[in-house]
């Protein structure tokens, strides 16, 4: 399962070099997550609500083209691998004329409410398993 | 009482005109009023620890000269009105060499924990009455 | 002529309230002008590459109801006023169940390359004026 | 040489998991470059001025210790390579008790004003190469 989110870039997100700031990768990446997480069928609320939180425990990113105000950007985002104790998903964003603008990675943990590492229950594990791609 | 927070202008605060973006304001001038609440022995960490949430309610900003990267930037702040039920602060953000940047104010309720609206416990007013400045 | 920005609220954006941290719709507004502008004809980019800055002067919010992560919001802008020196809009964010989140207004001032005051010329300001709604 | 930069942790910087948002350690650590920059007599404004850009090509971050609203904040950074077309620092992220919050390394090119790659000039890659800390 590929899971497609697109924006348009804001202002506020580009800095003093007329591009977009680097930050803002890991942003949309997470935005990414989100909208497969939806897909999935496992909602982030629905982590959260049942008290668990998905903790970024690592990120790479690799930019390869500067993004800039207004652009049309899609992040496509890859769950790599689903364990219990581990998530990690892979992202790539791009212009709409198929440019990479970068490509990064992020490690997860999973924390619950007083942030103590878990094993992400099986109702949440199962679905997510199964949406992985190799 | 005025309350004085210091901050070397972020790369990331500015944008693509060169300038601070001005939704940095209403950061900076959040972080203003911490080290006020904190000078006045009403530090944020202990208001939230006893289950209340202080929330803007309202902001004015008024932007006079851009700042840039790098720049020193001054945040100075005076509580202006501390009731039960409603906090207003004011704020000037200066270069060191005096030149005004922008100046604003806020307006702020208190929340329970369910984010109801609620009245601020004396032991925090009281303080924060003796702390204001007309 | 009302402008329409649709958004999802995104996790970066919230704060440890578990809120919309207030600062985010300063740039959701600022994309409401964008859509505005683009949908009057003048896009900021062709204002930008024509030399002119359009910088914010002043602004105002109050704030409703708060919005969380995922929360689907609406962002309606209107232009109030378009003269050859001052731009002011107004913004309304909305839940999509027709709730108010928070209404604003921002001034601006057209600068040119060196930041320094200008008129916006005709080609920029007819067909804003055009745009404007009372 | 290591390079050192304070930090408050901002509310701004907290998201709704009440710790700080992950994407914030790559703003942090462009702050310790700067100060290394600095420190080292070339300020990244006077590469700016001379017509350089240094932009982010890579970054890796891990995360160790989640740092919360309030915290104190330590950013050590060392230039760890230097070369006319590279540029590599490294990070680490402490509590002022001495633990790990987060550590991690940026790749950086060197672009000219119209943002084609450019090896950086004698004059700032000299004190840089002196910088350099295995």
């Amino acid at each position: 399962m590929t899971a497609t989110y697109t924006l348009t870039v804001r202002y506020a997100e580009t800095d003093a070099q007329k591009i977009v700031h680097h930050s803002n990768y890991l942003v949309w990446f997470e935005e990414g997550r989100s909208v497969l997480l939806r897909q999935a069928g496992t909602p982030y609320t629905d982590i959260e609500a049942a008290g668990y939180n998905v903790v970024v425990a690592g990120a790479e990113l690799r930019y390869r083209t500067p993004a800039r105000y207004a652009d049309e950007v899609q992040i496509e985002t890859v769950l790599v691998e689903a364990r219990p104790r581990l998530l990690v998903f892979a992202y790539r964003a791009l212009l709409c004329d198929g440019r990479l603008l970068a490509e990064g990675k992020t490690k997860h943990m999973i924390l619950d409410a007083e942030l103590k590492p878990v094993a992400l229950p099986k109702a949440f594990l199962a679905p997510l398993q199964q949406a992985v791609q190799g």
